[in-house]
């Protein structure tokens, strides 16, 4: 049975997300009705990252099964030619059988995008949280995020509801920087594995200590509180990035 | 009688264009309507460049005359509030009567895009020529873009029916150069005014030099026929980003 891992870019903004939905459209959904065709048959396709409504994608990664033998670029090209223009398989490669997009992940790497300035390019609108005032304290968020490095238990930034087997992980890279555009906040974080809404609600609190209204070492105590009242709200969809996801070398 | 220019920037992915039409949605249309709730009149703008459907904008410039008097960031925020998000005024400012955005203009600088790689990313699928194959050779274009430095008849690269009293422009830049991004081409011209479709059809006839059907210096006999019929296709208008409007510095 060939095995095949796609690596995707998607822009969100009119998906419902990853997940197939009983209403509106999925990636999940738009790729296994494409690859059903290639198949002949019904296929599931395993996503690394289960992106929420709105989050846009510059390498997700999926893996899927299938019976029939056939060329990976023969398979990139045909899958896309079905696909809109706002998704996109970038690569296509065989991989060995035991591969899966999700359990296979030994990292991932996101983006949170802030556009902080009154006026808001009209070429950013779907891709940043537009924050027009106050004047964020980047320096502050920076030396917060970099708090947030190592191994802790982030349940006070995981969505409600959420059920995971462990709330522990570890972030390699956790950084705030400016853009060439004026007003524009990045904040750039890796990590093992991330919760449910961790991201935005990282983003979420970081922001309030850009408005100043907590010092940067606040994170500590929230981080501690392990509740996620304590956090900062969840930051919008739109400005988030599913960056890359990271593989052990054996299995590329 | 106070007079504004306003700097804008648009995707134009949704609109007909600059002009007011009578029917679909225009930027002129929808500055003048925003306008006209402030004045408590019907007002005209006028812009430096009369953009088609589909064509960008990073800083075009409008001029209008207000009776009302209004301080310059209350009237941009009162119009940004009032406009999509795909439409900004990007800065407004009160300049002398004489001012005219588009008879005052003494340079206008575009760029055009292109995407020369098999799979375009989803976030430039509505700012670029998509050219999957077959690799242009850039540095032809190149050599045919600097041969066009200077004052010319530009017939040859003019739309069809169109009417202007003498079609001698003269470029000040033009030249390509390869984008950060794998197969991102773009051609960037500076001028002191353009023809109808000419950054299109001189993109177009630059791809065919790309495309190595013509050596570079074929863009001289193109020129010398002046006939439209000589040169390449005109260049679809997703490519295509009016960039920045010159004026003499006393305008300012």
């Amino acid at each position: 049975v060939p095995n095949f891992r796609l690596t995707l870019s998607y822009d969100g903004t009119d998906f419902v997300g990853w997940q197939r939905q009983a209403q509106g459209v999925s990636i999940q959904g738009l790729l296994e009705d494409a690859l059903a065709v290639l198949e002949g048959a019904p296929v599931t396709v395993f996503g690394a990252g289960r992106t929420d409504a709105g989050v846009h994608a510059l390498g997700q990664v999926a893996s899927v099964a299938l019976t029939r033998s056939i060329d990976a670029a023969t398979l990139r090209r045909a899958v896309n030619a079905s696909l809109p223009a706002s998704l996109r398989v970038l690569d296509a490669c065989e991989v060995p059988d035991g591969f899966h997009a999700r359990f296979s992940a030994t990292s991932k790497s996101y983006r949170y995008r802030i556009w902080n300035a009154e006026v808001l390019s009209p070429f950013e609108c779907r891709f940043v949280w537009h924050i027009p005032s106050p004047s964020l304290d980047a320096e502050a968020m920076g030396e917060a995020a970099a708090r947030l490095k190592g191994r802790h238990d982030f349940s006070a930034f995981q969505a409600a509801g959420a059920d995971t087997r462990t709330t522990e992980r570890e972030l390699f890279k956790s950084s705030v920087s400016l853009g060439d555009a004026a007003g524009l906040i990045t904040l750039e974080l890796t990590g093992s594995g991330f919760l449910r809404h961790m991201v935005r609600s990282l983003a979420g609190t970081l922001v309030e200590i850009g408005r100043r209204r907590h010092p940067a070492t606040w994170i500590d105590e929230v981080l501690a509180s392990k509740s996620r009242a304590s956090a900062g709200p969840t930051a919008p969809a739109a400005g988030l990035f599913l960056v890359r996801v990271g593989y052990e070398t054996a299995d590329l």
